[in-house]
Formats: C-alpha cells, sequence, structure tokens
C-alpha cells in the first residue's frame, strides 16, 4: 500500500474527455490498497478567462475578491473529476483547498501555506475514496479564500503530500522530467534520474522552469519525495530528493540554466561613501525591488566615485528606475544606465563543493568561444555569468557540451 | 437608517455592464446610512451551462459534486460585483452563502435553510460594506456547499432578510410586481399594492411564476416584508407582508392563476373497500408523486366498484402510471386513464373567508362561457376548477373580468 499524490495542469484537464483520461490513467496505474489524492488546477485557460472578466470590472483585479473569482475555476474541475470518478464506479470526493486543510496567509493573490489539517483527506481515503483537492488555494484564518500564487498547485500538491507523509507526490507535466538544460538549445540534454531538493532549488531560481521554487521548498521542508513525470506516458521522470540514492547519479554539474528575464543596472560615478550602497539597496527593497548579482568597482578607498552594477528582473526595470532617479536627489549619482539585453548562464550541482576548478573551466569554455562575461555571482552549489543576451545560448550549449557531457561520458 | 436585503436575478447580473448598472441603482437609490445587502445568482447562463458541463461527465448530475460545481456560478457573481462597487468607491465585501452564515440541510440540489447566522454580514456592514452574497446557496453540518433549488435566491435573501430583522426584502424581477393575473392572458390585470404571505403562497402555489412558494414561506416565518419590483424601472412593485395596511387594497379576490401542468388521472373501475385510496395515494406518496385535486364518486357504499380521479403534474405523469400499474396487481383496477390535456384555474383572495358566494359565482361564470368544470378544490383563501387546457386562458380572462375588475369598479 502506498500513499500517493498526484497533481495535474490545467492542460491536462482542459476538457470533460481529458478529465477521463486523467481518470482511467489514475485507475490504471492504481495499485490494490494504494490510496490516492488527486490536486488539480482549473481546466484549460479558465483563469485567463477569469482574469480578462475582472479587468471589465476594474483596474485593480487583485486581492480578496480576485482570489474568489480565481478560486472558481479549481472547483469546478475537483467537482467534474469527482463525477467522472464516480462514473468509472470509483468512489471519490471533491474537496476545496479549505475543505482538504490547506491554511493560507492572507496576502491574497500570493497566499502562502501556513499549515496544513489534512484529516479529513484522511477520512475520505479510510472511506474508499479517491480524494480530488483543488490545487492553488487555501483558506485564511478569517475563512477567505487566497490563491496561492505562479505554481500555486504544485505547492499544494508537495504541502498536502509532505503533511501526509505521502510516499511520493507525481506532478505530471508536459515534459518527460527535468532535463540538465534546455533540449531545444542543447541537443545532449539529457533527462536527469535523480535530482536534490538544493539542485532543483538553484535550477529553477536560475532560470530553469519545469518546478516552480515554492513546491520544491515545499517538499524540502517535509522532506517527500517529487516525481516529476510526463502527462503523455508512463515514462519515470526525475525524483526530487534530499539526497541521492545511486551513486552513478551523482556529478558534479546537474545542469545548466539560463535566464534573460533580467537586465544590468549600473550606477555610474556614485559618491565613495561608507552605506551608499546600502541606501540604495534598501529603496529597492522597501519598493520590492529584488537585486540578484551584484559588484561594486573600488579602485581605491580614497577615490571620489566608484560604480554600483547589479541585476534587476526585466519586469522591475520601469520601478527601478523610478527609485533610482529619486535616489540621485539625495546620492550623488552621475548616470543610470539600464541594459535590457543581458541574460544570465548558470551551472548547478551540488558535487561543485570544493571544487574551484570548475569556476575556471566555464569562464575558460566561455572565453573560448568569445562571449564576454560581465558580472559572476557564486552559491554553494551554482555558478552564474551575466552575459549579453544574444550569446546566452550558444553559452548554454558550450558549457553544457563541454562539461556535462564530458563528465557523463 | 434601514437595512434593506435586495436580491438580483441571473439575467440583471449577465455580463459586466448589467452588474454596474445594478452597482449605480443601488447607489443612487441608498439613502445616507442604509445598510445594504445584495443578493445575487449565478450570471445570465451559467447555471444552465454548468449542468451541460456535468452532463458530458456523467448521466447522473447532481449530488454533492453537483452542488459543488453549480454553485461556482454565484461565486464569480458575488467578486465581481464586489469589485464593481468598490470601482464606484463603495467598500464592499463578497460572501459566500457559507460565509453569510446560511446554513442547509444536506439535501443536495434541493438544500433547505435550517437557520442563518448572520453575524459575518453585521459586521461587515458595521464596517461600512456592502456586502453582496451568494444566492441559491448554503453549507451543511459538514461543510459542504449545497444549493438551494429551484428559486433558491429569493429564499437566501428573504431568509437573510428576516434573520437580520431587514427593514425590507426587495426581489427585482422583469416583471413590474406582482400582478391580479397574467396581462398576457386578461388585459384588465392589474398591479396588486399589497398582498399578503397566504395570498401569495396559494397563488404561487397555483401557478403565478412571480415568486417561488419557498421564499414566500420564509418570508412568513420570520414576518418580513417582501417588496416584489422591476429591475427596469424605479416604480413601487407589490409589497408581501403579513396583513394589509390600507384598507381599500383589500379585495375579495385577489388574484387568478392558472397551472396548465397538470395532468388527470382516472382510476376507472376500482374496488370500493376501505383503505383502497389510501392504498392508492400511500404508494404515490412513497414515490414522490404529489397529487394535488383529488374526487372519488362513491354512488352507494354497496357499490362494487367506485372511480378515484386525481391530478398530478405533467413531469409525473410517467412515473405516476408505472406507480399505479404495478399496484394493480395488488388492487382491482379496470382502467387507468390519463389526460394530460387538463389545466386549473383558480382564484385567490383571504377576502373570500365566509363568502360562499364566491364559487358559485366562479362556476356560473365558467358554465355562461360553456368551459366544462372536472373537479373543483378548495383551500381556505382558494378555489380551483380543473378545465381543459385549451380552455383556461379563457377561463381567467371571464373570471378575471367578471370578478375582479368587477369588484374594483
Amino acid at each position: 500500500m502506498a500513499l500517493i499524490v498526484k497533481k495535474f495542469g490545467g492542460s491536462s484537464v482542459a476538457t470533460p474527455v481529458k478529465i477521463f483520461n486523467i481518470v482511467d490513467r489514475v485507475l490504471r496505474e492504481r495499485n490494490a490498497d494504494d490510496k490516492i489524492v488527486v490536486v488539480v488546477s482549473a481546466m484549460g485557460d479558465t483563469t485567463d478567462d477569469l482574469v480578462a472578466l475582472a479587468k471589465q470590472v476594474t483596474s485593480k483585479p487583485y486581492g480578496r475578491e480576485m482570489d474568489r473569482l480565481l478560486s472558481t475555476g479549481e472547483q469546478v474541475t475537483i467537482a467534474l473529476m469527482a463525477m467522472a470518478f464516480q462514473e468509472r464506479g470509483q468512489k471519490a470526493i471533491s474537496m476545496t483547498g479549505a475543505q482538504a486543510g490547506i491554511n493560507s496567509s492572507d496576502t491574497f493573490g500570493k497566499g502562502r501555506i501556513l499549515g496544513v489539517d489534512p484529516n479529513r483527506v484522511f477520512e475520505a481515503l479510510d472511506d474508499g475514496n479517491i480524494v480530488v483537492v483543488a490545487g492553488f488555494q487555501g483558506i485564511t484564518e478569517d475563512g477567505d479564500m487566497a490563491t496561492l500564487g505562479r505554481g500555486g498547485s504544485d505547492t499544494t500538491a508537495v504541502a498536502l503530500a509532505g503533511a501526509m507523509k505521502a510516499d511520493v507526490c507525481e506532478i505530471f507535466t508536459d515534459v518527460d522530467g527535468v532535463y540538465s538544460t534546455d533540449p531545444r538549445v542543447a541537443s545532449g540534454a539529457f533527462k536527469l534520474e535523480e535530482v536534490t531538493y538544493g539542485e532543483m532549488l538553484e535550477m529553477a531560481r536560475l532560470g530553469a522552469g519545469v518546478m516552480q521554487p515554492r513546491a520544491v521548498e515545499m517538499g524540502f521542508r517535509y522532506n517527500v519525495p517529487i516525481h516529476v513525470r510526463s502527462t503523455f506516458n508512463n515514462n519515470t521522470g526525475t525524483i526530487i530528493r534530499e539526497d541521492y540514492t545511486v551513486e552513478t547519479n551523482k556529478r558534479v554539474i546537474t545542469g545548466v540554466a539560463d535566464d534573460t528575464n533580467t537586465a544590468k543596472v549600473a550606477l555610474v560615478g556614485v559618491e565613495n561613501k561608507p552605506g551608499t550602497a546600502a541606501t540604495v539597496f534598501k529603496a529597492l527593497a522597501k519598493n520590492n525591488v529584488d537585486v540578484d548579482m551584484i559588484v561594486q568597482s573600488i579602485r581605491s578607498k580614497d577615490d571620489a566615485t566608484t560604480d554600483l552594477i547589479f541585476t534587476v528582473a526585466l519586469d522591475d526595470v520601469v520601478l527601478a528606475r523610478e527609485v533610482l532617479e529619486n535616489l540621485s536627489n539625495s546620492i550623488k549619482i552621475e548616470k543610470i544606465n539600464i541594459d535590457e539585453k543581458m541574460a544570465k548562464v548558470s551551472i548547478i550541482g551540488a558535487g561543485m563543493l570544493g571544487q574551484p576548478g570548475v569556476a575556471a573551466q566555464m569562464f575558460d569554455i566561455l572565453g573560448q568561444e568569445g562571449i564576454n562575461v560581465e558580472i559572476i555571482s557564486t552559491s554553494e552549489i551554482s555558478i552564474s555569468c551575466l552575459v549579453a543576451e544574444e550569446r546566452v545560448k550558444d553559452a548554454v550549449r558550450v558549457i553544457h557540451d563541454k562539461l556535462l557531457l564530458d563528465d557523463r561520458g
């Protein structure tokens, strides 16, 4: 007997026919005595349609009422899927996020899961039901519906699996699993059998789109294995877990990621005195502009001015410019240069720890390819380089071919 | 200061533009300090669309999952309407039936309101909100969503108004109020200024379509005035209340109703012994077939057989025939004749009490018009006659003209 949480996204449940495909698959794959929880998103484009409807009513479509509106999409799917299981002769029951005990903060539109109380889910499973749970939603302390933001259904599934101590949380997606890099960029990209939470988090943070970081964090917190696999076939995908179970799956570098949603901000001629950088980054933080890579080039502490260079997400460029221009009233900044045509290429791997040679190899490969590195940043298990956007796919390909395929062979 | 509950149906909120029309009207009509609760249905054909979707999944679209599905329609409306109020600068908050404290039985698809706990609605009103409540839905003891069946939004509005001791519950509809009869049938039909709960219940039961009996019952139970009025103008409509406030509004006959959803069942040659009729009606009741008018013609207690004639709703004809045919195995019934081309014409009026002459007048008028009366039934405040369906509109017209217009003039 296994307890399994399975999550299917909106495109997998877009029509009644597709819902039956999922239902039949779940029933076919189920071993006798398995307990199954299915977490689903809204059907197809429902969420987009609801957003469009709200925009006809208000220019500020967010907050409590927006979450009430959006949460209806998943309610439709769970009801239909529970009916579809019943139509196949399988006892089933639908549950909203609230009924499944998903407690959320009241930060509407980007609710954080504060806790999971899965008692009612357990009871329904014990009664022989397959339980169909609405993803992307939780209930606030006041009893209001809150949606969990981007990737919210994955987060629901993993949090529920964790709280229930499920054997595995299966995330069904339109790809076969997590790849060493984007196969459309590097033809040698290969599917990873296993990856650690830490690596997956770093890959997600650095641009690999398969899983949202929050769901991976949730898996890490509860230590529940996440199986990322395809909706279209029965192959084993990628298991995200605490550590490798098969030694040969472990390698120095696990993946190469790129992120073009990045812009370089250069503050040229900033007055060189203690606290200036702090003032800049505090002002940005106060306005919710996330700063990523940072370089400050101080030639000498006696220089009157210095340059402060960092990256922000493309979406934040307008806001960042506004904040910085306001700031130039109180701090001397000669010039603000923003370059939106930048991108970040990163290598990720838990095996890099204590292997300083890897960074040198990476810079060497990029140099040989004539790709200029503008900023470098590193974490314990990753190295990122800021390069021109037009060269980033080349960067991914050469790094992948020379570092990953060689390592593998 | 007044506390007012206003209910708008699906066609009034079918599009964002129509929602704004309602919002603007509510704000325009509001006196300073008025506390307003708005109860709404699902937008336009949403409920029908959801039913159609469910039918693609299951041949048995009812029960708990169906109610979860259907309840999403009203959730969409309340969210959009609360946004629309906010867009107009008015504080507003949406509430599901559960949040508004509408407690329902778990008879899914036809939930009965067991009680109303409007604390949260009061709190929100005290905070300066207009409260927008989802009609047609309540929450069961298990925390499941249950829909309240046909006319459910009216029932929600009146129950909430009653529990909150509102000054009035306004039901907005596509007609100007409650008419003495259908103006399309009798051109002299006039709008009633006032009508009692008892009369309105009887009119609804006997075929007048403006209000569902359950909502009127709810008004009666809580003694909350119900104002039935038009969505399209600001005229005063009809007030349904305990008794007339204006003596001249009170008349012998209040209205004439007709109901073509009726079939006559004649059991010919039924064995004449005590308990036979009880056996027949018990069997029908057990199968949820409602029997309305009944005549048993027993010429003499020594007759071997008798005829038992009654009416059932058209929808129940197939089921009734099945029940009766089964019964004819245990009880001797020579023949079962069912005539679906029958209709009922009724006059209603609290003033008829103790005025036996009215019945005679009614039969006289129908006789003069050559309309044959097959069955007669009476209640304290109504008299109904079963006539041929093809003559029922004539019957309504002559009765209305001769009894109501004369009474009025």
